[in-house]
Formats: C-alpha cells, sequence, structure tokens
C-alpha cells in the first residue's frame, strides 16, 4: 500500500557533521533514503561546509548535478573531459558563488565545492538521477580496498614509488 | 566559445514577488534562464509563498519535482492518475512540511503546496527535465487563450453554465 | 511459457457503455489488459461518444496520443503550457474532425473531445507508452478522495467557497 | 508559429489503393506527413487489403505496432529472434483475427497479415517511433538497389543460383 | 556478493566452428553468457569466416554493429529501410573490408558479410545492447516453427508454389 | 547525399604510437571520426600498451566499455562508487586478462589496463555512446588548464602543498 511518507523525508534543515579531514559534509536525498523517488530520475542533496571545508574532486557516474548556494562562499570548479575540440581538453572552469548563485556541474565531470570564507557555507543541490552514485577521485584512487598496485600510479601520476606509498598512506591513516 | 558563465545563474536569494491572486511566485532556473541545462537533464526553482499564500495546482508534463522546504510550514499534496488499480484512482497524498523537509511529486500529477502558517514559507525544488513545463491547471482550463467552449467545462465539471461563466470571468478579471 | 495470445485482445469492435454523466467511454488496450505490451511502449484506446458526449479535459502523464475519428464529427483541443515565449502560454489549439482525420495531443498537455453531432462518435487512439496514465482534470481536482481542502481550490479558481463547495458536490453526486 | 494544423491531418477515411503485386497498401502517418509528431514517439498507419491481400513479411528497425482490425479477417504473424533460450529461437506465434482483434508486433521483428477472407480487410495501427520505418523483406533482399550479390543469397538460401536469380528477375518485373 | 568474474570472460581467442552450411560462427557476448553487461547498454561478439563463409543477411531488432575486421578481406554491406526520401528506398551500401578496416550497420537494418578470400577471416563487433537478439533472414522466413503458410511467401517473393517449398525444404534439410 | 564511405573507416590493424610517459595509445573511432555513427549510441577504440604501457586510470561520463584483448597480459581494474551497501564502498576489482579475455568497465567508474608482460598488447573495446568521453584522472586533476587551486588538492590527498606542487610540475614538464 503506497502512502505519502513514502515520499517524504525530513532533517535537511539540521546542518551535518563536518568535523573530518576534509571538513565537509553530503546529506544524500536518494532511492536509498526516499523509496518513493523509485524510476523517477531525480534526487537532492544538502552539503555544509565548515570554513575552509573541500567537498573533493568528484564525479557522479550516472547524473548532473545543479546546486545553489544558501550561506557563504563558494569556490567551485569542474574539468571537462577530452572532446573532439583539443583546445577544450581538461579545461578547468570556476567561478565564486555567494547565496543564490546557481551552478552546474555536468554529468561524469570531475568537480568541487570549496569554502573560502571564514564561516560555515551551506548549499543544496539537485542531480538528474534517482541513484546518482558519487566517486571521491582521491579515495577512489589512492583509498580503494584493496589498494591499486603503486605500479600504476607512479606511472599514471609521473611520481616515484615513495610519493604514492606516501599519498596511500595518508589516505589510510587521515580519511578511511 | 563554452565559459564558465554559461553554467552559472545568480539571485535566487532574492524573494519573488508575491503581491498576486495567488499569493505566490515561482523563479525557474531552467534552460531558458541556464543556457548550459541544454541535454543535461535537470533544472531548478526557487518558490516564495506569502502567508496563505499557494502554489495552485498544476502539473509538469516532463518532469519529476523534489522539494525542500527553507522558511514557514506547508501543506503540499499530489493525486494519482487512474491506474489499474481502481481503489487507487485520484486518492490525495497530502502531508504538512516545516523547514528540513523533503516530499517529491512523481512526473505528471497534479500536485500543489499551500503555506499554512502567518509568515512567509520558502522552498527549493529540482525537476527532472531542462525543461520541464508547467500546466497551472485553473488557468489552462478557465484561462486559455481563446477560451475553452463552456459547453465542454458544464459537462466536464457537471455544473450550470453561470457556473463556468463565473469561473473564466473570475480567472480573466483576477489571475489574467 | 509465451503463447500468441500474450498479444491479442478481442472486444474492441464493441461500442463502449456511454450512459453516464458525461456521455463518453474509454476502452483501454494497455499493459494492464495485454501483458505482451511490457517493456514495448505503446498502447491504444477506443472511445466511444453519445451525441453531444464529452471525453473530459484530461491528460496522460507519460504519454502523446494520436487519434483518428471513424465516425461522427468531433471538436478537440489541448492547451500549451507555459513556455519560454510568453505569447504562448495557456493557448488553445482547437479542431474540428471528421470521418478520417487525425489528431495530435502532445504528452502532459490538456486535451479533450466533443461529439458536436446528433449521433454517436467513434475513434481510436494509439498512446506511446505501455501504461500511459490518465489524470481527469474535473475528477481529480473536484473529486479526489479525500477531497482537497476548499482552502486551496477556492484561491486556485479565484472564486468563493460556496461555488468550491457546489463543485465538489456536484461531483460527488454526479459523478463519483 | 505554431498552429493547429501542425498537429492535424485528414484523408484515412479513403481506402489505400491495393492495385498491386501484393493487393495491399499502408497509408502513413508519421513525421514525414505530420511535423507535429516531432519528438513525440508515436505514430500510426491505416492498412487496407484486397481480398488474398498481403502485407508482406517486414520489418519496423525502430517501432513496436498495435494493430486493431475494423472489417475482414486477418491471419497475422511474426517470428522471434534467436533468444537465450534455443527452443525459442525463429517460433511462429500466429493468429486469426476478425473486427475488433488487437495484435502486437513487437519492436524488430519480421511480422504480416494475410486477408484471409473474401471481402477487402482495413485495419489501424500505432507505432511507437514519430519515425518507425519499414523494411519489406523481399524487396530488401531479392529487389534492392544495387542487387545483392547472388553469391550471398545462394549460401544464405541454400539455393541454387538460378533460383535466386529467378527470385531477383520476379521481383523487379513483378513488385519493383 | 559482486566480484570481478561477474565482469569477465574467456576465450574470444578461440576460432568458432565454421563447420556449417553458411561457413561462419558467431560467438556472442552479451548478458546471457555475461551477467555483469546487465543494465549496461552493451555486448560483443567474435565471428569467424571460413573461406567463403556467410554470415547471412540479418537483424539486430536493438542494437547498431560497429565491426572491425582482424583477419581476412569480407564484402559486406546493409541495405536502407524505405525513408521518406522514395530516392532512398532498398539501398544497398556495400564495401570491401581488409584487416584494421571498421564498418557499422545501423540499428535494425538487413546485413551481412562474406568472406571473399581464399583464408579464415575473422571480425570483432560491439552492438549497442546488453541482449541485441538477431534475426537471421532466411531461416526466420523460410525455416521458422512452425513453417511460415506458403500462400504468404509465394505472394510476398511473387514466386511459384513450388519454389518456395522448395525454399523451406532446403532450409530444413541443410540449414535446420 | 548518404554513402557507403560515411559508415566505413581504416587503419585500426596499424599500431598506435606509445613513445610517450605512459607507455600506450589509443585510437579512438567515435562520431568525430566516423559521422555515421551519429545517434547510433556505440563507439569503438584500438589501444596499444607497450611493455609495462598503462592505460591510466579513467572514466568514461558517458559510456560502458567492454575490453578484448588481442595480443599480451593485462592487468586490469575499476573501483566501485559510493554504493548504497557502504562495504560495497571504492572496492578494487582486478583481473589479469590474456588473449581472447573479456572485461567490462561499467558506465562513469574509474578503471585502468596495464601491460604486466614484456611484450606489446593490443586491445579493442566497445563503447555505449557515439560520443563517449574520456577523463584521465591523473591529467585532470593535477594537470588541467589552468591548474586547479594547490588548496584544493592538499585538502582532497591530505597531503603538504610541496606534495601538490611536485605532482602538478610532473605533469607539465612529464605529460603535458
Amino acid at each position: 500500500m503506497v502512502v505519502a511518507d513514502d515520499f517524504f523525508l525530513s532533517g535537511l534543515n539540521k546542518p551535518g557533521n563536518t568535523s573530518n579531514a576534509v571538513g565537509s559534509r553530503v546529506t544524500p536525498v536518494n532511492v536509498n533514503q526516499l523509496p518513493g523517488l523509485n524510476t523517477l530520475g531525480i534526487s537532492a542533496v544538502r552539503i555544509d561546509y565548515a570554513p575552509y571545508g573541500l567537498n573533493p574532486p568528484h564525479t557522479h557516474p550516472r547524473a548532473t548535478e545543479i546546486l545553489v548556494v544558501l550561506e557563504g562562499t563558494l569556490y567551485v570548479g569542474f574539468v571537462t573531459s577530452n572532446p573532439a575540440n583539443p583546445a577544450m581538453k581538461n579545461k578547468l572552469f570556476t567561478k565564486y558563488l555567494n547565496p543564490g548563485d546557481v551552478f552546474v556541474f555536468p554529468e561524469g565531470l570531475i568537480h568541487f565545492q570549496f569554502n573560502v570564507g571564514k564561516t560555515n557555507a551551506v548549499a543544496f543541490a539537485g542531480l538528474s538521477s534517482q541513484n546518482p552514485g558519487v566517486i571521491t577521485i582521491a579515495n577512489a584512487v589512492f583509498g580503494s580496498d584493496p589498494p591499486i598496485n603503486p605500479a600504476v600510479l607512479t606511472k599514471a601520476f609521473q611520481v616515484e614509488k615513495n610519493v604514492i606509498d606516501y599519498l596511500q598512506a595518508q589516505f589510510w591513516s587521515n580519511i578511511g
């Protein structure tokens, strides 16, 4: 039996806990939290940022995101993929956002938001999938379980193995 | 040449003007305002409600809506279509929403939000289309240009012609 | 075991019973009647109209409709949504249809057919979904279960409460 | 400027000319005849059959078809593709249809309708694409322009070259 | 529990057995062989051709195919459907392909590959569906189970019944 | 005028030039190289790997990839996104692939292939989009134009600024 509560969720007024390594917290409202979203092609998030808090570079493999800032000042950006036009390859698009500003992060592209103000920041965002997924780049690359073979990462990032060892160790001690 | 401003819009911090017949205002952020949304399958709105203001019964022909309340108390609802199960036909699902509450209005269904508090209310919503469309039921039925033939409406609403004349006249004088 | 009968249904040659308040009857052939339509993205209906019978203003939340008239003369129309171009807002498009005439009702828009002749009329239509849904506007707005709060409807339709009471009462006594 | 006539077409009451080699005629109503169907995902056809007329085996590469018989008696069928279950490979599903009977031909499968009565037959059908396409098997295989190399066809049909020559010649003299 | 092997399949280095009537073998890698493809919209095949072997005219009802030749020389082609432009109806597009050549067979169109060299040929192809389906024209038309009524086929192919009898018999003795 | 060459491309038999920092080369066959792929939902690539060559961690924002190894031995893997089940978060799935082995990289997930043999390796892959896009993680994160602010990256990767400076410098001198 379908009831109104299948389409309802409360609690997005409460700040997320930003006491973590990156100083931000994403509170999701997708089909895992709100079953009524099934087959409906949309979801939402609240994002809280401590001062200098970062929603680190990540992608949503199945969704575009439209974000609106409620409080604070965010420095946001995304990096393009490799298009037909080589002049547009890996271009970084950035913007400073203040309350009431809206920004779009196209599906699958790496993007981030950084609180550059001295106060907390808050944003809401809609995502074009009931189950958008999120891939936090640093965690997926340096903190996967099990770890990616360092030989892969030294070649990918063009650095010595000790740098990769350091990056993988940092992840496991600080973020994991 | 694509630039960051193609993905940016400002001004959603400003309350919409609710000095109108229904006491509400929808400020859209879709592909018509923000060209970077093209092909990306999402858009957003800010909705302001004066005390006792109403976002009147309407549908989005191409989108589901996920709404979050920022301020005030809203009485919201949607009516189901005629499903295979007759017991679910034209069922009204309603909920009182307070700040931080989220509600979903499935694609194409008639829905409304009513500010039942003594203060202004504000909500943000995401919609699962770059161009969701909106059909305000009262306006489309009683205020179309040209008007729908009263013979159609008297039969549809099962009332005398003078009631339809009154409804069409009200629309043209008060809302139009 | 799949068999030919999974793709078969009979009876669309029989006139639907139009002895009801609006003088029309829709006989559906969608996935609820014909399971072989599952995942195939199409369905059909037969529509019968008594003299002056009306298929009242309604929407299909998940389908476009293409209708062909077999018998009689229909006055048909649809109302646009609110597009980017304000000059096209709530525009009514209408046409008189005779046997062999075809008309298209785009997905999600409010539309109707009215038998303006002195004889029965018959039409067939295809719909672009295996499960298109139907929202009869008058029934959903004034005859939902439970009823929509009259405070919502008086503001939406800009009329006194007694008019709304009358409309809701008519629905429950005449159509329900 | 959009007008009502963009969604309108007349003439489907007129029998198609069946004076041809197969004794049938399809009158299409798709986006090529009715521009208002653009982006709307549906189209329709009227099909006329002389006595013993055949709508020969064909596929629609981009659409499922739902057919309703108006007059006459049709023997209809489709052949399955090669599914995971080998017991279902190239299975023929058939049915005799009389007025008011409905049958579904799933997207991309080879299907036909054959008038097995002594009178004309008429059917209407909806198709799940604004531009469904049609591939008449005999014409595409034996009557393409230029012809397919007979070495391909002798091997495909496991017959001598003179049989293929005969089939290709018949097509060019009788149907082309 | 999802594991890496859900996304893995071995054996595409082994030539398929081409000792059959048409001298070719398709080794499929779709969701039936590789469950991890579920919902992912793609599949692949290896195709082996004996000298003068043929992948006979067929369609994929749910997929476009992109083919690359690894070894040998193939004569390939597809036939268009009946488009709006009659000059393009049933046009045959062909090409001779050598190793490293790529060719595209659009969704739902009849196509074939013929090994015109004196050595074996090998190709790999990607298909735009996890479950593309395949309809081998000769088998579906002349070798269905049960057989299509010869009256249908004599009219479709414009030949005497004994030719159809011969074609149906050949199929059952040589290919079936 | 459409011609057969619109669906044709040659040259995939030629090894790509792997004399670069990562020792691999992707030769794309998408709608930018082969216009006939437009609207058809598929593309392909050839990938060459020098001994110890790496196709570094990357995503395709709009496509799943199905890869088959022709020569050599590859160590391949992908990292999951953050699913509802936390036990599956950032899980690395890997496999050693030999000639004839097939592996699937689901849409939008970070994946890589590493030639662990002493000889060249070659693979072909199909992708479920005419324009899949590619985001090479290291290049997008440390080599974007302009560079991402080091304050973002130090926090994301939980390292000192000199490590980020080093990573960004390496990219610009070795890969750019």
